[in-house]
């Protein structure tokens, strides 16, 4: 289970989906990627979550990306590496077969399917309404990827039956107990962000998995400030939110890296180091 | 909302997946539903749900078929006629276009896509693995359709999030409070089956909303137990579970409605009938 | 935990405040209390909660009457006996003294101070209105006194700080885990009747412990029946309620706890026997 | 109902329990407590809440010392003034004499019995262990005399049966909506301090009615920190808790209520003016 005294902070340095039109700190480039990450760490991150991006800051699965974003992390920081294996409309292969060959430490698994949308009071329209595809065949095939790659499951969990879905999981025993969870709120299709469905959210898992909050967009730090009184750990970063608890944009993800450890520490909590982390959530020990 | 006195008591007379081979007392053609809907009537049902079938049993969504069985029921009953607008694989407009003809006084509306599973613990397999496709586009386009043919919205949410997607729903106008939600449980894929489970998603829902369970297969009794016992409507027959309390495999829909009203009994509330259910409901009146 | 194959029902059989003109059917004398517990085992109850009462029905904690009541069910049955041990306005010792000297199997030992109070909607004021003083010193002395009888005690828990006061008794060693607690709703002072609220109650506990609800008054038969569904245990007797779920008054307790073990049925359990209940609840077996 | 944009910060200066020896900056006389009063309104407090105590820190319901601490606080701040009407063992009418004669906007009033006790895990024994008496027949006579006096109360909730005690009064007429209740936990007796729990409480009451949460001793600030995530108002200050969430002790109350404001900061919430939280509570502005 999590640590009541340590919360791990997890950084989501750049995600996808977001562009530098939105916020010029977006990182694209291995370098510019490993470069957040390392200040992330010195700030209080003990995990980086990682998209590759093309120097275009487009969405990319290669393998060789990955590598050159694993190897100038490692040469800058020991923070712990997460990857994302996420996507609509990318094969599935191209999703895992990187995963294979890079070995990131974790590496985060979307645990169900639901509409990914998103509606804008303002403009009165949806934003973008599609439909994320995550049948348990491929759920599954993911998860043997990863257990035979020696990768960590990341397993995230955008509403109720999500969780639910660990069942066969673990009795099949492609999934193992204890696992981490993501609990993501905030996405239109998925649980709406409130403390009361965070505390639901945390009531479904057993005592011995750990969880983080993603809180996407602005309710992020209502749900942050909630999962550390509740010693749950959490994620920030550009990936979900570009601004501070001040409502000014971020100049960089330590930024928000800051913010969250400020609030960890008001709570009296003092986030987790690296390998605190590792230790933690029952990976290796850095080399 | 709900009738602290008089649940409505649905009964789904067919489903579109159950075959007589695992249970003969499943109707396919008009004549049958409409036997087998009146009989659910006399033992306490208000309303019946109802999916087309071929008379070999295959599902359709033909008009044809669809006002055979309005006019076969009709002619027996009074119950309040609910169809189905729900399929994997069938084109929206198909399933659209028989609403608008036969314009029964409610329709199902599913409020959100999500893995549509079942893994056997005996089997220790997935008898199947599907995505189940609601997009907003879809949600939308079926709501604006029943609109215009006076066809009342029955939102069936298999998840948190489902109930979460009436938000823009309401704000752009296409769904107007109160509206009426079905909390189903026990899909693979979307929320577990439980009381605690229940007791959340009722807390979803805005207090001039009505709501019925719908529990599918082995643990649908507790839940409608629980359910009457919370003050709500529930919905029971063939489609959703062939057993009845005492495990034996029920003989008609009337068997499993007759064990839903006693149970409503046994907490003090009379089953409403299909006039009261409509004035719970807010349907007009029938002629 | 409880077992969720078989529910424990107890028959709380006369209880302290009920007199004859309120329902004939209470039994006083030992010998009536017995006779009401042979034939409420004989109907499905594996548990009876007994106050000892004088022939006229005033509560006493006469040991001899106590002894009296014990020889009088043994003789006619083997169900378990569950003694009281509360009061208002009765000393500790006296309420002791006579489970040290008979030692029922259970004792019944109430977790906390609360208003204990009735409103009467219909005569707009309060039927009683009463402090029920139950003090950390109080609790702890009767758990002593239990634990050098070998007297099993259950824990009965009025509101949420009731099952909170575990803490401290766990921590200083004179309670110990897995224990056994009833969970009290409906009485005015105390955690208000509702499904929300009794899952809410079942979620503080460990999962090692076992629970029963006791609905006390009109809210009893949901509660029972919610209870049920949710792989509870349950009280049914004229102590808590005299009414039958269709409205009539109880000519026995047998009636009542016929009821409860229909719904039971009706959800797919079997009420556990009187040596099933001690498996279940740890105690010795009966001689 | 609460305002999401602006919480309103309480900060309760003094209490009657806790001593100089415990922490110098505790006010005992009218003018250390008027002090403390602006200092914390200028850090942000809308509302203190206030025992008198004589110049030895004794507690007191003198009127002539309230009436004192009244026009201190006056002399120096508009800051919406709540006095105290609880104790252990002092008889109501002293209780109640005071607030018909010094008029403050708001009093606290506590709405339930239960156990009122400290544990010490280090000490292994009990710190206190009292019985914390409110029978219904106080609770309606001190809401009688506040309503005849123009004093608005403020609901002590210690537990879910304290919430359920407005049902009567409600229904009597002596206490109306919207209500203002205070969410006490942490109390050993009363409910235990946790996010959860908190989340449960908040679901107890009408939406109408306004809430804060008061937590007392060091599960203090993660309970600030998410009733803020959640919308509700806080209580902070020397009554309940010594340090700041650093560990330090504070020097004055408004070093606590300066965290307070912080953190609500962080949540994107700026706290409520003395006036908007007489607006937001119903009270009549200050002349
Ligand atoms: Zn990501
Ligand atoms: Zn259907
Ligand atoms: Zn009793
Ligand atoms: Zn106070």
């Amino acid at each position: 289970g999590n640590d009541p005294d340590k919360p791990i902070v997890t950084a989501a340095l750049t995600g996808a989906l977001t562009t530098r039109d939105q916020c010029e700190a977006i990182p694209y480039t291995p370098v510019e990627i490993a470069e957040e990450a390392a200040a992330a760490c010195e700030a209080g991150a003990a995990v980086v979550h990682i998209h590759a991006r093309t120097d275009d800051g487009a969405p990319t699965f290669s393998t060789e990306t990955y590598q050159e974003i694993h190897d100038e992390v490692r040469a800058r920081s020991d923070v712990v590496l997460n990857f994302s294996t996420g996507a609509i409309d990318t094969p599935l292969e191209e999703r895992l077969d990187y995963v294979r060959d890079v070995q990131p430490e974790v590496a985060a698994l979307n645990m169900g399917s639901m509409n990914y949308a998103k509606y804008s009071d303002r403009r009165e329209d949806y934003v973008f309404d599609m439909v994320f595809e995550n049948p348990f065949s491929e759920i599954r095939e993911l998860l043997a990827g990863m257990n035979e790659a020696g990768v960590t499951p990341e397993l995230e969990c955008f509403d109720t039956g999500h969780v639910g879905n660990t069942r066969p999981l673990l009795r099949e025993g492609v999934l193992e107990r204890p696992f981490h969870a993501s609990l993501i709120m905030g996405v239109l299709g998925g649980i709406p962000a409130s403390v009361e469905n965070l505390a639901h959210q945390v009531r479904q898992l057993p005592d011995d998995c750990t969880w983080q909050v993603i809180g996407v967009g602005e309710d992020q730090w209502p749900l942050v400030s909630a999962a550390l009184a509740m010693g749950g750990n959490v994620r920030v970063g550009l990936e979900d939110n570009f601004y501070r608890p001040t409502g000014e944009m971020a100049e960089s993800n330590a930024d928000l890296v800051a913010d969250a450890v400020e609030m960890a520490k008001q709570v009296g909590r003092e986030p987790a180091t690296p390998d605190e982390a590792r230790d933690i959530l029952g990976l290796e020990a850095a080399e």
